[in-house]
């Protein structure tokens, strides 16, 4: 009957749910889980500061779809990851931040850094628990990190007592769940398919918009196929570049306002209608310009401007119904028309505009300049940098 | 040029939106909104509690699929309406609660019935906001309305600030969004209903459980047709009973335990293994029992015991999909099986043992005797009251 | 080695501490701590619905200085019980309120009623914990009742889990903390009697405003000596009728309008600034009304309007250093003043034009007709109805 | 008829109310309160990160006795703040945190930044509010700045909105109440001041533990003369080192284990019976230690274990309270007691073992020789190193 602690079950559950990242700044009370992640392969990366570990771990969540961890002390550790948690809400990311806390029989006395951190994450969080048992941490961590990756990703939080930690249950009692599945990727009906073809087919001045969501989806094959193949402008946002490589023929990214300004319907390809994009508001945009909106967050649709076709569903899994139908209905957008004309040319000047400047050896150093020598260094993928 | 006031705009804003019923009390600052409810169409309820109001509103939501609203004034008028919320986040079921708040100027001053309200209402809602001007009321309500009915429905929390209320407004100036649609019915992706199908046919003693997800997706149709197609037993939940009539030949109300704790799949439409379910757990499950879950939420999806197949969707939706391949892939549970007969037998028993109760006239007057005298009273629509 | 259970161990350690009465609705889980409640001599009264259980503990803990205790079930029982935290919050009333919650085993599971309930009371509380054991249920109490009676009174929540109720420990090892004591009525230096004495007697027409905090200090008989020695005119706030009876010759009740618009300083004697008062503002206070503020809470001096001389104590103790003071340095406000003058004949006129509407036996009944069938069935204590 | 903007409201205010220094990382939409703050005479530091700015602000507040301002950006710049909030709360020191936030119409837009800085506040803060408008910019920042100060200390937040910052208002309009003056210090009735005497002169081995709240209160004159005068043995806590110097013959630093252990009255002084000073409790007290407790916060009173003598006050004048008692009862601790010899043994036989590690030169460096290098570069202000 051999015991097992609190920190290799929660290392050993993080494993086994595809948590392979750690990031974090050990001490009281959370040494032993680092050192206990290390023995189960999980890579834990000892930081500076816990916000870079929070910020690390919500990178990860976002590159690999399954969370990455930040592990920190009780107090101001905790506190500190806190931005990194807002980080990861804002983006909808999945991250787990595992925040020690005090032995539950100190609760109240004003122990060792004692602070109300599950309220601190609060705000910040899909999940936020603070288990009660040793015993009890599969359960607790299996519903962590399923939460995180379910839907619209986002962080969670579990914040744990010392006594949690160091405890020990006996190894047959406790009870790990399957590891935590992929989350199914939502598709759409087909009529919606049709309807969202209809209207794209009916436009003067299309554009795709290709946000974060494509990316986190892993939709750069179906993307790349659906713009190819419909031959529709498209833009990146900032944080969906390098879905479609910048250089690609069909980008508009260097001349982003006319587009905007100009396009009658856009077409979101997990991109928000925030800051980012002016909230798809004139003067940056046409009023009344048309959207279908392909989002995984049913509660996005609609927001700041009216959706005509809503697209609830998985980038990668949807766009790759659109190149179904496509294929079956063939279409693609005229290559002679004013849009891709005028586009084509404001790019143009765009571009001659910026040359002299990226050229320009003046002292003092200018800003393009600067990006000049950056570029030179960076390998060649499609990625412009002006 | 006309002046419109806030508390118009409120009204017209919901009843564009279909918000038809309100519920509430009326007082310092939210009775010229009630009044404007009523000029609008909105049948608008004055009740004798807010708590009432509220859960009223929440039944509304969950009856129309359209968010009810409860209107009530500041400090006790809001907090008496907390237990609505609850129960609408409970149950996840669009409501809008309206509560009043004081003029902004006279914000942190100790105004009549000053309150920290919105940070009341923060743990029960998927979405609270202090709309700050009179113009942008608008905004607010369809972003309240459309967050209370995608995706997963749930209550949403408006605080309505005097000055607000009372403000006016150019009436040219003012935009009303478009009326917020129906949220589109996820469906699942065909490979998805396959693997369910094969899931359910591969299973010795499988049982549909009918939650209130079926209810809410007004599901009625498409879960008697793949009833009554599948020939499978199944068990109404609670919340889930009326979707298919207690009396049906198929259901094993009467066997509830017994079918529980022999079943080996599952199918949930729409019903949540919490407490009413046992957490799908033993003693009251079979260990390992496996699981169909079709769930709008994907955050619900493995939630307590790990799902095998997982179909998150809208319940009337995807039962059609299940249909339409049943069409194409015609199969039925065997009629003649050791499972059918064991749950009828036990069904058998178990009226047998009421039977007695629900006519025996000793006095005091029994439990089942009381019900007999209510059943007595009520239509005849096929709900068993014992 | 005898067992004593979680249920008992609350119900010894309100007793010991002086909570002498609680109001509630039981249900699982507290059920055992009424039973235990009353076996420990605690007068337990079971209610209608826990808005009222939460207003009777409150109203308990402002008329005897130990906190009421309300005894809720989980959810919806501990939501119903919010608007009564809110009242105590909002008028520092000390109260103790227990919500059942689900067992700690089940947390996260969908258990019964289980919901944010710590999250829900926060907003309102002085102090809100969830014990982790039966062991340290009697530390929590202890704090709990303790924070709520020092300083600034206000509500406090216990989150009691289930199996931290029906827990048992040995006898032998539980650890009652001595009864708290009542906290100690702080004075003032005697610079500031002074100081404040100074201010009075320099005043042209100052005004003694009586507020709750002075009948929750149990000032009657200071505050009467205080005014009869001084022969200076008062307000009662409404919570702080009776202090001084309203028929009190000083009373300028009748002429509230006239005295607050005409004043040049008024001594608060545990009344607030807030919309009850105006917030000590023009056009129902003269601009620049000088303030000598006796209040027990050092956040409330200043609130609104600039405190000249700021009395941070116990109404009773305070008032009794003015009185000690007065016996050494005898003073009293000119009888004979236009002050008086002016009030005396507000108060008259008023209450001629209230007379004949008392006595009017017209119909339909008015409202002062209403109020004189009410005064003639109330004992003659010195309020009056109008 | 000149115009005032928000962020030189913000300015003026807070240099009226004392608030002298503040820290910072400008941006959108803070900027302009910087450079305000610098024209209107606060010190205004640029820092690197916001984390340090906070701190740097609360310990402004802890040293001055008024609250540092910290001036952050939305978003990420005000969740970076949050652990020194946090520093402040667990500290009870003064500070304000001024967090910029998107402009009030684009509030739920997905604007820039956009995030619940109010509720992720709100864990630490005494008072935090969103004002709603230029023109109470005032209003807000003499509630925060009084909130700040009073009772016991602690930190504030306000969250400035974009256009409440950049918005004007007619000068003549705008209302600067009078500067918040310094909190009375509380002091407590003679009778309590005899009782505590009391106490003292009967217990056998008194301690007196010196806190933060007496460095807080500057009542090092105070604390000095007490200790003199009596010839009590003195221990001081972390954060009250230096209110009498480490050096002092009375000083029992170097025996503190012993000194804890063996006491039989504690008398604190502005300390906290927490994680610092182990509880209160065995084994590193004694079992039923007598307790004196000085503290400005009455909730403090009793926490953990039982006070016999509780002084709510201020440590500097309720310690002059003490020491005028003192001139008119002369009382002195007898210097030739086993309580003084045990210690002074102690500390000798201590003070031998550290000294050959402080003078030990082997390579690699000890710990204590690390430090004797640097006690070496320090002035000679009678702090000791080890």
């Amino acid at each position: 009957m051999a015991e097992i602690d609190g920190a290799t079950i929660i290392a050993k559950s993080l494993k086994s749910h595809g948590v392979e990242y750690a990031f974090g700044i050990v001490g009281i009370p959370v040494r032993s889980i680092a050192d206990a992640m290390r023995k189960e392969g999980i890579t834990y990366v000892n930081m500076r500061h816990e916000q870079s570990a929070a910020y690390a771990a919500g990178t990860i969540g976002y590159l690999t779809g399954r969370p990455g961890a930040a592990l920190v002390v009780s107090g101001p550790g905790m506190t500190n990851a806190i931005s990194g948690l807002g980080n990861a809400w804002s983006n909808c990311w999945p991250m787990i931040l595992l925040g020690g806390s005090n032995s539950s029989d100190l609760m109240g006395k004003g122990a060792f850094q004692e602070a109300p951190q599950l309220e601190a994450a609060r705000p910040f969080v899909k999940y936020g628990m603070r288990p009660e048992s040793t015993g009890r941490l599969p359960f607790y961590i299996e519903q962590a990190v399923r939460t995180s990756i379910s839907g619209r990703p986002g962080p969670v939080y579990l914040d744990l007592m010392d006594d949690v930690i160091s405890g020990t249950v006996d190894e047959e009692l406790i009870k790990f769940p399957p590891p935590v599945k992929d989350a199914p990727r939502p598709v759409v009906d087909n009529a919606s398919v049709e309807v969202a073809m209809g209207a794209l087919q009916s436009a003067k001045q299309p554009l795709v918009i290709v946000g974060k969501g494509a990316a986190y989806a892993r939709a750069e094959d179906e993307v790349r196929e659906f713009i190819e193949t419909t031959q529709l402008p498209f833009l990146a946002s900032p944080m969906g570049r390098g879905v479609v490589p910048d250089d690609h023929p069909l980008s508009v990214g260097a001349a982003r306002s006319l587009a905007l300004q100009n396009t009658d319907l856009i077409f979101l390809i997990g991109a928000r209608l925030n800051w980012i994009m002016h909230f798809g508001e004139p003067p940056r945009f046409k009023e009344g310009v048309r959207v279908i909106q392909l989002d995984i967050s049913p509660e996005e649709i609609g927001s700041n401007i009216p959706t005509e076709v809503p697209l609830i569903g998985d980038a990668k899994a949807v766009t790759g119904q659109l190149n179904a139908y496509l294929k079956e209905h063939p279409w693609q957008y005229p290559e002679e028309s004013t849009w891709r004309t005028s586009i084509n040319k404001k790019i143009e000047e765009n571009v001659a505009a910026t040359a002299p400047m990226l050229v320009d050896d003046a002292k003092p150093m200018g800003y393009y300049r600067a990006l000049r020598e950056i570029d030179d260094l960076l390998p060649d993928d499609g990625m412009l940098i002006a």
